[in-house]
């Protein structure tokens, strides 16, 4: 059922265009993907997403096993249900929460087990207890278990938790039993140019309908993050779909689609909202700045969002200052719309053969007031 | 401009519907106003108001005077364009709010010195100035500063305070510049019901467009409260609304419309929301219930509102579990539904002579699983 489609390909750079099928309806690539952790993209509702363009949300495995538990949710009808959302939803495995969130983990070849973050009870997941995990909530897209590691970590360590992940995702192959949802391969290798390119090299010999980059955007240098993308994406077949998981910043997701990068999660959008920073056409903005206070604008006068067709800096400003719930909603909505419109204008850019100049404009632009008091 | 018309009068009671025109539009009575504080309905946005049938809603000139500022909204194109919101806007005084939030406040005959609750700085308001900062708002209803006092407050206290209540009353009539917006007299008197039928007797005599009861709800006992709500309106005109102010509970709203009361304001529905306690046709229900962790109905499945349409209790508890934002947008869209179809449904039984039954069964429905396990 799952199928992926070049439509068309920069003639300058590694960047295209291209259409995943999925159970839940057709996602048109370079495609941004808004985190849903608990089963809600945080503030928004369905509708809301849909607003936006979003097509595809994502959701967590790890999160949703602990609570509610997925076997409640498969019995409720699963996710897209439970949630009421009908596009498409990716489920991240939960490898990198287990490494992340749980304060003891243990990993022995078979899997990992570790405490719950909510209340200290014990767990152990495998690559087949998680693609189960994910048949039950339904998800269009699915993710392996994947060991991620600290960042810095020694090569040596690198290097087998590379080659555990290749192990499990050989495992994750056997065990899936659901028709027609996709399931993605996670390439590895930490900074290690070489080890990030075997890693991208064995994990693509396995026959996933998607390949993704895990365990980047963790502390390292931009320049870095960048390189280990090219190297991985590289190795990737062609004719498949490629995903930089947790990445990124607009300015990220120009430079990465720019390497033939496909998809692409995280939560700055919407995180960033909450704390009242906008992205705009103009660069960034930080509502709680005293310049705002009168100012009857909406936050980009070239948006089209509900937030900007409603609302003035002035308004959201009071809102944010008096810590009004209504604001994040307004807020995210706004921050979403931005990316999903970037994602559709990078769209439009590649297939008239212009993403180079769109992308250098692009950065121009939202490097303007990049300054501003915003760290 | 604004005018208040009586339609129908319950056969057997006080009860009765009617229709106020104001700047803003007609506005049916008896009405539930949704509580704005700060120009929000907490975690509403004006579409959101909109479909849950809200036709007024209150904000606090207080508030809104300390942030952002009379003055910036009145430059900005006045509260209605501020937070987007073109239906019916009463502003509350402030009186209420001065005495108790602000830390020191002292009264003289002309008006009180209060300290802002937000930077600590010094204010004096007058019943002039809290009509300008109104009128500079643009509201559609406004109300004069009143004294209100603590609870319980001796009978000397009392009569003093609802003396000067009654002198400001009469220098807010003569400071009015707006045309069209109502103002409506506020009557005090504490929990002597000689007080109390003096107060509403001498504010009815001055010439307002309607006459407001303060002071209650306050922690006296339900008892006293209806009982002091039926002397005031006894006192008040038959031709003008009659506004119980910060009342009540949907058992509260069904007592004092049978005592003739058209308007009603409260926190409780969009408090309770976010504290995940909803109204139901069949009672209160607390979302947090393990019972519902894996219940699949909506949260009142007579109720067509957007959450019951499109969310189960289980989802719903998943999030406030969660502590999703998005659960308290959907819990006060719910809830303030709930109670503007209370309204719509009083306001039919009474035009069919009808609203003695309709009472009686509301609130044995409501007293069913009223106990639940919220206090």
């Amino acid at each position: 059922m799952f199928s992926f489609h070049v439509d068309a390909q920069d003639q300058d750079g590694r960047a295209r265009v291209g259409r995943m099928r999925t159970l839940h309806g057709e996602v048109r690539t370079p495609v941004f993907m808004p985190v849903g952790t608990h089963g809600s993209v945080k503030s928004l509702s369905p509708e809301d997403l849909r607003s936006t363009g979003a097509e595809v949300i994502l959701a967590n495995a790890y999160h949703l096993y602990l609570r509610p538990g997925h076997e409640c949710i498969r019995e409720l009808g699963g996710l897209h249900r439970f949630m009421s959302w009908d596009g498409v939803l990716l489920t991240d495995s939960g490898g990198f929460q287990v490494f992340s969130l749980s304060g003891l983990r243990k990993i022995d070849s078979k899997g990992v087990t570790f405490r719950s973050h909510i209340d200290g009870s014990l767990h152990y997941l495998t690559p087949g207890k998680v693609i189960e995990i994910q048949e039950s909530l339904g998800s269009d897209i699915m993710m392996c278990l994947d060991e991620c590691i600290p960042y810095p970590a020694d090569r040596l360590y690198t290097e087998r938790s590379a080659q555990r992940t290749r192990e499990w995702a050989m495992l994750s192959l056997e065990c899936r039993r659901r028709e027609g949802a996709a399931l993605f391969g996670i390439a590895q290798g930490g900074m290690f140019e070489d080890l990030r390119r075997l890693s991208a090299r064995y994990i693509s010999e396995l026959d996933f309908d998607g390949y993704a980059i895990g365990g980047l955007s963790v502390g390292e240098d931009k320049e870095l993050m960048y390189h280990m993308t090219s190297v991985a994406v590289e190795e990737f077949p062609r004719h498949r779909p490629r995903y930089l998981m947790g990445v990124g910043s607009p300015e990220d997701i120009l430079n990465c689609v720019d390497m033939g990068v496909d998809m692409f999660d995280c939560v700055l959008p919407t995180r960033n909202a909450r704390n009242g920073m906008f992205y705009t056409s103009e660069g960034r903005l930080v509502i709680k700045n005293a310049r705002y206070r009168a100012d009857n604008r909406p936050v980009d006068p070239e948006c089209d969002c509900y937030t900007c067709r409603n609302f003035s800096r002035s308004y959201l400003r009071h809102l944010f200052l008096s810590k009004e719930l209504l604001v994040y909603r307004l807020n995210t909505l706004h921050n979403v719309y931005f990316y999903i419109r970037l994602m559709q204008k990078i769209q439009e850019a590649i297939y008239e053969s212009n993403f180079s100049g769109f992308k250098t404009e692009c950065l121009h632009r939202l490097s303007q007031h990049g300054g501003e008091d915003f760290v």
